[in-house]
């Protein structure tokens, strides 16, 4: 396989995201951007004239009035991606959906659908979803624990892929010579019984131009890590520095080649929020003074509960040691997460508030600095197998379209990414081979095995 | 209150629907219009150019290699009406999703994305699904018998409807200059523990321009024709003649008014195949031709078996008494339809052949002739209070044209259908009065009144 190019997704909540509570003060963006469906078309058209891969798009189901403003009102993934599939022609549609709060067979054919309404642009980030608070939308008293979380996301990922192949790729003849619209033979039926979910199947979608959706993952967690090695095309991860990267890299890989899959299945996706000014001096300067603007001491206080299952902070002396006992709300939350920032408080006898600052101090992008210093560190990290790509988190405006228009041309004079999409689909544009179809497939997998001897429904 | 004029839905499953098997031969049609989105928003285009208020989507979750040709493969409703929210401007999105295999906070958060995306076009059509085999779709052993699926019903519309009304309409002040994004006070939790239902909420998503999407209803039992009288704006129905129209209105009527609610509140649009020809007796052979070229006798018999949960009929001698036990079949399916078939073949002994027959007969339009006598029949209609408007059902394209272009100028000439569209949202163009705020209402309904002592959420 000849050498994948540099991939590039867009991540956008509307205005803002995780640090970037006042965002929606910027007048160069609209107050109402996470519900603004004309803002979302414009920032993807944007990504797509650059060739990006995709566009991404995170979620959460549970709010409080004290919620970040980004959390209290947006626009649902699959609604919000397939308005987007109809003003777009070739970027990815990427959307987060919880494997804890929709039922398989709704979320296997939604997505289904968006992959036919855009020609095989549809992708998939699993989650389980770290906020308890969720649970209650969904008549559950709390949230499953994270054993149960994982079981059923190992398990809803088999059942999804399952009724993804309930047609083959040429189930429809539709002959008006000899009339025949489908050929049952090629109609196969899930009727899966599993630990947590049972379904029958089949789907009423043929497949996609790309086959199936194209998976991503984003949890960090041991259980986490192997969902990804094990069933992920992509990963949407966080490094702090190459060697990060380069670490977290080669520990999927590992865990991929033990689960019998090869060592370049699965992309590294780290998102990143990046700076361009004109030399590199402005641009730090640039982002001191945006992550200033973007969020007040107060506000990270607040977004720290986040991994703890948004714990309330705020009733603690910010000047006492680090409350450690907090770890307890983490449990059915971003357990892994929380023990982090729990342990790094420890290790240096951190005050909460020393924590806060920390936390924020450590949130400083590693890709800042005029146009030039950034493209050569993207491609440092890219050639030094820390990353396959990038999830470039939405920031101001101004410093997207400087990206856009200053370090993209760069990458791609440098024959790093790509200067014209190279396919119509998600999959053959992220390099991904297609899924093989039902009946060329090996019986390697328990789902495949338990589709062989399926038959037609009746 | 001034005098409604005539509303125009159009319904269409791609190409094909009830008693259409064979459209797809058509070489007017895509053989894969069902999944086609070019073809959904050409057609749906053209309904908006003649102000039609809304296009109306069908739906089905369980297929079998039986399935008639517009159930094996169709785009999910949500996907599809998001993407022709942005391929339109002010016709109505209309789609038919089920209270047995979604949860409440999911569709009301999705449809209230699709009503904000289209900027308050968003309808729902309320079913509870007669297909016994969807349950094993979603984990049930078998399907909701009749008192459940209606008893769930009723409380998840109180549910989602409770859901959109977390946010009041000024819940957002977004004042760059004070720095306040959300007024507090104005979001509510709703906290609902019912029979069926425990959801917390608050929604994650403001009000839209209509305030909430509009609720159709389509079911005909005693316990659907309630659920219609006492929740929806309006009802999808079909009436064989203006008597039979003019009886259901009055009989929905009488229920709405025994609710509570105004004569007015709630819109008749039945159903309707229109035939127009150059003259009635040409729009009468083209009818014949179409529905001769639409449906073989063996595919009525198999389609014969949806009011009877797809029972299967082809196992029964053709010439012997329609067999009335098969009505046992009906009991979790569409009961009532089932009940008048078993009826009809009784009243008349009719052999299970006759059956198939004059229920084919039966399907003939009341609204066949030249485009002057369809314009008149339709006023003679609306005017003698059979109905409120009609739901086109999409036929041949060639139909739909004559229709869009010699019946609508018709009843445009004579002011009783829209030449312009009154307003940008759906309720606005049905003439329906926006939900009031929150605060505004007074405590008539269970949900209201379980709202009002509800605090902010902390």
């Amino acid at each position: 396989m000849t050498r994948r190019t540099l991939k590039l997704g867009l991540v956008t909540m509307g205005a803002g995201g995780p640090g970037q509570h006042n965002r929606w003060l910027d007048p160069d963006i609209p107050a109402d951007a996470s519900v603004n469906i004309r803002w979302y078309i414009e920032q993807v058209r944007k990504a797509e004239a650059a060739k990006f891969d995709f566009v991404f798009i995170v979620d959460s189901q549970f709010i409080t009035k004290d919620s970040p403003p980004h959390y209290l009102n947006r626009l649902e993934p699959l609604t919000l991606l397939s308005a987007l599939a109809t003003a777009t022609s070739h970027i990815g549609l990427v959307g987060t959906l919880t494997t804890s709060f929709n039922s398989p067979f709704n979320l296997a054919r939604r997505l289904a659908s968006l992959d036919l309404i855009s020609g095989g642009r549809a992708g998939w980030n699993v989650v389980t979803s770290g906020d308890p608070g969720a649970a209650g939308n969904f008549g559950l008293d709390e949230h499953y624990d994270y054993e149960t979380r994982y079981g059923r996301a190992f398990e809803y990922i088999d059942v999804v892929q399952g009724l993804w192949r309930s047609y083959e790729d040429d189930a429809f003849p539709r002959d008006r010579e000899t009339g025949v619209f489908l050929d049952p033979a090629k109609l196969h039926a899930l009727n899966h019984k599993g630990k947590y979910f049972s379904v029958t199947g089949p789907l009423n979608l043929q497949r996609s131009p790309q086959g199936q959706p194209v998976i991503f993952q984003a949890g960090d967690s041991d259980h986490g890590r192997n969902l990804g090695a094990q069933t992920a095309d992509a990963i949407f991860t966080h490094s702090a520095s190459i060697e990060d990267g380069r670490a977290f890299k080669q520990d999927i890989t590992r865990r991929a080649v033990a689960a019998g899959r090869g060592a370049d299945d699965v992309l590294i996706l780290p998102g990143v929020s990046i700076y361009v000014g004109d030399t590199d001096e402005d641009a730090r300067r640039i982002e001191t003074e945006y992550r200033r603007a973007d969020h007040s001491f107060e506000q990270a206080l607040g977004e720290l509960g986040r991994s703890f299952g948004w714990h309330d902070f705020r009733q603690y002396d910010l000047d006492a040691p680090f409350p450690a006992e907090t770890l307890e709300h983490a449990r059915r939350s971003f357990f892994t997460q929380a023990q982090r920032i729990v342990e790094l408080a420890r290790k240096d006898d951190l005050t909460l508030r020393q924590t806060v600052e920390v936390l924020s101090a450590s949130r400083g992008s590693p890709f800042v600095g005029s146009a030039e210093t950034v493209a050569n560190e993207i491609i440092r990290w890219f050639e030094g197998g820390a990353l396959d790509g990038l999830n470039v988190m939405l920031g101001h405006p101004d410093q997207f379209d400087r990206f856009l228009n200053e370090v993209v041309p760069i990458l791609q004079a440098r024959g790093v990414y790509r200067s014209e999409y190279e396919d119509t689909t998600l999959r053959g544009n992220l390099g991904l081979p297609k899924p093989a179809n039902i009946r060329a497939e090996a019986p390697a997998s328990p789902t495949a095995r338990r589709e062989e001897p399926a038959l037609a429904v009746s």
